[in-house]
């Protein structure tokens, strides 16, 4: 029974002391900051030596930054002897370059993944991975948390009356169903085209929606175009109303702007990635993955089936 | 016969282009832009199968992106079935990071050498590394080139009477006794004690120094405390007049400013690092690397030896 411990550096280090705090632990005490030309610097202030070790750092934005200090720490506990290093990532970064779209693309997720494992770490934890293949790019265990059950428990709370789960994409239909499910609602799909990257053109919908509340789901809501265009032909195509969310709230570019202006009633997302706007959009329900997280980890660390955090009651 | 190709990506394209141009062929297009949520995208627009390719690429600041863009390119590159992929980095950022200083320290010098390995790179050609050790943390060959010619030639070219080249701590004395020889100067060392990164105290001088006209030779000049520090107790010694020179001009936080109001005469410096500052000071002289860095490329593809490179007539 080795010790576990919680370190965390600057991505996102409300959420990882909320994961400590569920699991009844006091954070790992380190620094990451940076030397006067930018370069990072990680200084271990304990020793972890034998300790099982969790470090939750999402790879959101500054990405570059984010993921270097997650190796960088790595590094660092590796050769402070740590008995296991575990990255708990709840945003995984560069997860939408999961493959060669086009000839001579570089396939970065992969890139990531090895780079991850190279630096040092035995094992993943992650959630709602953009492609779940990316699972395979690991040579190392990976447990695969779900946001689903977290988004339904919210929907369930506010007992929407007559609603339809609609996924913004043929791709996202997995996701939506096990949303519906949870709901006991039916689903709907948007049969879009996306001419270039950040840039979505919807098409049309398939599925009965009038007069009903829509509950657009995504994994992640970036730039925004893909889900205000979606809400936008829901509401052409007659819904009552309509909700949307996500679990990784990437909020990039234009996207507080978008959802402010769009017929979207409320955008529920989780703390996956911390939101970091000036002028966010007022419309906003943070979700925490704190618990689900810290549950995942008690779980692995005492040698557990984790499958139980995919149900709801 | 395999052809040579010479891609780019962000740090530094001005020396890429130059080098290219020594070389005498196109630069490989290619394109390295970012999403909107900031993560790279590396596009190859031309064919590099069966390919002998070149990268230029500094890890200098924003040293994270810099290196990532790097990584990206090589993914890339493999992917597309490039014949050899040979990393050039005229600054190799982390340099400093090469050794357990403090206990639990990382050692990112590694770490990056790991994973530029990783990525698939075949081939390392860099310069005045901060630490020789650094070449023994790659197993694949590293080709390591000398700042120290460049900077005698334009020294020679300017017939200075009476010089003495100063190494501004003990670690440098290899590189300034390299110097000293080049120009037939006599050597003198500057006794430091550090406090604390990027703060320097400098000591005694051991060496004669007056009347003389020092040149204060480093590998970096980062924030510019030592050098600075350095010449002032050169002029307090009873120099004539202080030059400096350095092969990477990092020059960050205060750099500029500092060398601006220091006794210093001149700063000659290369361009493995391009001067980003909105007020350079007015003393800087940049020396091209292009024409060493284009022969040392030539060389390796012709699997000629480049030890010739480390002379000057
Ligand atoms: N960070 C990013 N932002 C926007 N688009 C991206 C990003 N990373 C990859 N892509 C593009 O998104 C597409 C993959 O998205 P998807 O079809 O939803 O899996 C590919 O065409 C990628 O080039
Ligand atoms: N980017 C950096 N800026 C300033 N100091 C650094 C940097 N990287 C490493 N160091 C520190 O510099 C020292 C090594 O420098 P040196 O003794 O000159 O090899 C170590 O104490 C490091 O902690």
């Amino acid at each position: 029974d080795s010790k576990l411990k919680i370190f965390t550096c600057n991505s996102n280090p409300k959420l990882a002391h909320q994961i400590a705090d569920y699991i009844g632990i006091p954070m790992g005490e380190s620094h990451t900051t940076s030397f006067s030309d930018g370069e990072i610097q990680v200084k271990l202030s304990e020793s972890v030596r034998g300790c099982h070790v969790y470090i939750v750092q999402s790879t959101c934005g500054p990405v570059n930054d984010n993921l270097m200090e997650l190796l960088v720490m790595v590094d660092a506990l590796k050769r402070a002897s740590a008995k296991s290093i575990n990255v708990v990532i709840p945003y995984y970064g560069y997860a939408r370059q999961d493959r060669k779209a086009r000839s001579r693309d570089p396939i970065t997720a992969k890139l990531v993944a090895n780079l991850i494992e190279k630096a040092g770490a035995h094992r993943v934890i992650t959630m709602d991975l953009h492609a779940m293949q990316i699972q395979g790019f690991f040579d190392i265990p990976v447990d695969h948390l779900l946001g689903v059950p977290i988004l339904a428990q919210y929907f369930r709370s506010k007992q929407i009356q007559n609603p339809v789960v609609v996924s913004p994409d043929h791709g996202g239909v997995v996701r939506a169903r096990k949303l519906a499910d949870f709901l006991n609602a039916p689903l709907a799909i948007i049969d879009k085209r996306r001419p270039e990257p950040n840039v979505s053109e919807v098409m049309n919908i398939i599925g009965n929606i009038e007069g009903k509340t829509a509950i657009l789901i995504d994994d992640i809501i970036d730039t925004a175009g893909t889900i205000v265009l979606g809400a936008n032909a829901l509401m052409e195509g007659g819904v009552k109303e309509v909700y949307a969310c996500c679990t990784h709230p990437v909020l990039s570019g234009p996207a507080h702007e978008r959802l402010e202006n769009s017929p979207i009633k409320e955008i529920i997302v989780t703390d996956t990635i911390p939101i970091r706007s000036e002028n966010p959009t007022s419309k906003l329900t943070v979700l925490s993955v704190a618990p689900l997280m810290g549950e995942a980890i008690i779980r692995v660390h005492e040698e557990l089936s984790i499958s139980k955090l995919f149900e709801i009651e």
